[in-house]
């Protein structure tokens, strides 16, 4: 907001963020935030103030303020919201190397008893997921929020620096890209509309009128499974790249993760640290990444003592094998048709094979990319649609793609919350998205 | 891609995109793209081929390529794709200030004959709707879709480079933030959820925990109405600051609308000429933009011989008449509180009207921005709530934001299609957005 930007022309102290208090030591300043926690001895309050930028200690001696204010801030419930006048004091015991020396202090808005506190029974995981719009006010919460938020803005970067196009899928509609099972369903005006579980399609049609385009949108799965790794609502981000074959894809998969976390790493060091993140391993992740094929992974898991017979997906456990291989992201290319989408392009060296490529995070965090080459024939896709029992109609514009002008072409779908949790160590991605929406949860 | 960025080591041309040609001036690169247009003479071929960043004209000798290809090259019809290596040359008379000398040409793919043509009956806007997925390929649908896509980065670049966290709201909620007649429901899992209209409250919540916030996102609309303005599906974004006042959201709506537009200007200048904008008025609207109260507002249109009476909502022939009085975007600000939502922060002064705006675009192109201070104190929620006959269960996780720590806050939402409509001129909303969705339209 402007008052951190212009000086005050009043005389009063210009207002400042916690995280810039280091630019402004020696000066008085006005923070205007809320009281996370206070330590008291009867002379010293400190005072640990959060303003959504960064906690910092205030520190309020007996006779600076008004006593009855004074004995007020000795029982002021945490989450109160206050206004603190201070001197910016270099202390490089705090976090963030600063504290302030409090010259006045305004209370805002006194709280009710704060719900969410460490160590009681209320604090269950349903209960936080119940308070939601509270715990994000939790440390580690806000730390991955802002993590959150530097991830989207380095991939949008990323895309953006190369001269992709952002468009945006939309989210009603016509028909099941893969399957009706897993699809949300709404009432349009009488029609039945589908919420959408990917833009690529859409993504491919826009491609081919701007050559390099993106996604980034909410994509919606009715799935009933309540894992670690599940929403029923969660962000992705999709690339499509006309004229790109999967070494292509491969290769922008590759700096697409290297240039994400160099970003977040540069930015959000204190909140990984925070989180528990050794960002030195983060960086570390340079190119190459290794890149084996589906064959090699079989083989892999048959030679690590984990039985895998060739042909089917991988599940959780196996990528867990896999990538505890290795300390980088792992690329693993040409699976099985059988177990792709059907608007995959087969490998013209072995027609078993689609010339896709899964991204494996670190860690057993698993799968975070998947992308391919696209089929360009349009008869293969004709086949396909009649093979797969899809409903041709619904899919004449994407046919329409190979009757005018076709191209080699290929992209990926990265999942936001899934990377945002692999980033910041977090066992359970319904905390990488604000309010997370999974089954039996639409509230708050 | 990685073939733009690193030489051949083959031998073969470097691959350019067209808008970067200016760059290769003397080099023989590989275009790849779509034939948008061809004019012939006997023994020349010029070929119009767009790649998705432009269109350079390629000039073929008979001669250069074999007899039999440039024969074909005669009649190949209209978005055919093909590869074309060629000398960059600078010629003053081209748009992008060159054109390629053509020294060979490779065909990928044969269109069929192409649907949309200037200037026959097939081309009503139903028809281009219902082939909206080729429609984007057009010259005047693709600058539109590049200048949303430089709004977008725009919008996130200003709230970015402020120390805004990101946030997205949920798009399955649970109740209705104003009423339920323009709701989309869905069947989740048995549960009623309906499509978000709005993620202002979410906002606020995260506002609470982060200080300063943004949504973007998309927002659902069942309305009924067909009008120049309205999509059932369209993106919103959404700041909302702890501790701001109705004077900082103004001044707020007001530096980020100068910045999107200097940004846009700066990087589209091309393509908003080529849809007939001046650029030179866009980035006359520099601060400060005109503010008047509702009251004067009210004042105004009735100085004006447009008769209306102070209570009411202001329509699109009332907006019409105020922004024609101004070459700037207007701000309106304190409404009357019974025609804006229950949770704007009434004005002390007067407690008929609330603290909010509307920003109004120029050229009768209407509200663009709706923000308001919001109310901070509990009891007056609460009186709303049952006021307006809601829910009051559905907004508790809302009104504990007034129990633990209320502050002072506010913040706006601006609609991105009816600001890139603005900006490129254009009449109908629909074509500022990939894929429209309105009434009896989801496809393609």
């Amino acid at each position: 907001m402007s008052t951190t930007e212009h000086p005050s022309e009043s005389g009063a102290p210009v207002t400042a963020r916690v995280r810039d208090l280091a630019e402004h030591v020696g000066a008085v300043v006005t923070v205007q935030g809320w009281l996370a926690n206070r330590r008291s001895s009867g002379k010293l309050h400190f005072l640990q103030v959060r303003d959504g930028s960064g906690v910092v200690q205030a520190v309020l001696r007996k006779g600076a303020v008004d006593d009855e204010l004074f004995k007020e801030l000795d029982t002021l419930p945490q989450e109160s919201s206050l206004e603190v006048d201070g001197t910016v004091k270099a202390d490089e015991r705090s976090p963030g190397g600063v504290e302030l020396g409090v010259t006045a202090v305004r209370i805002v808005g006194v709280a009710e008893p704060y719900p969410i506190t460490k160590g009681v029974d209320g604090d269950s995981t349903d209960f936080l997921l119940q308070h939601r719009h509270l715990w994000l006010r939790s440390s580690k919460q806000a730390a991955t929020m802002r993590v959150r938020s530097r991830v989207i803005k380095a991939i949008r970067d990323f895309f953006d620096g190369r001269g992709f196009v952002n468009v945006d899928g939309p989210i009603f509609t016509p028909a099941a890209c893969e399957g009706t099972t897993t699809l949300f369903e709404v009432d349009y005006f009488g029609e039945s509309a589908y919420l959408t579980q990917s833009s690529q399609l859409y993504a491919e049609a826009a491609a081919m009128a701007l050559g390099k385009v993106y996604t980034f949108g909410p994509t919606f799965r009715a799935e009933k499974s309540k894992t670690r790794r599940h929403l029923t609502e969660f962000w992705m981000v999709e690339p499509e790249v006309a004229y790109a074959k999967l070494d292509d894809v491969m290769d922008l998969a590759e700096d697409f993760l290297v240039g994400i976390i160099r970003d977040v790493v540069a930015d959000c060091r204190a909140d990984l640290e925070l989180l528990g993140r050794d960002c030195d391993a983060l960086l570390a992740m340079t190119r190459p990444f290794p890149r084996i094929s589906y064959d090699e992974a079989v083989q892999l898991l048959n030679d690590n003592g984990h039985p895998f017979e060739w042909g089917g997906d991988f599940g959780a456990p196996d990528e867990a094998v896999l990538t505890k291989l290795y300390d980088k992201p792992l690329l693993v290319h040409r699976f099985p048709a059988q177990v792709k989408a059907f608007y995959m392009k087969r490998d013209p060296e072995d027609d078993r094979v689609a010339l896709c490529v899964d991204v494996l995070a670190p860690e057993g965090y698993g799968e975070i990319i998947g992308g391919s080459e696209r089929a360009d024939d349009l008869q293969f896709l004709l086949d396909q649609i009649k093979l797969h029992e899809l409903p041709q109609e619904a899919f004449e514009w994407y046919l329409d793609l190979r009757r005018y002008g076709t191209v080699p072409h290929g992209g990926f779908g990265l999942g936001l919350e899934r990377t945002v949790a692999w980033l910041c160590g977090t066992h359970h991605i319904r905390e990488c998205i604000p309010f997370p929406r999974m089954l039996h949860r639409i509230y708050p």
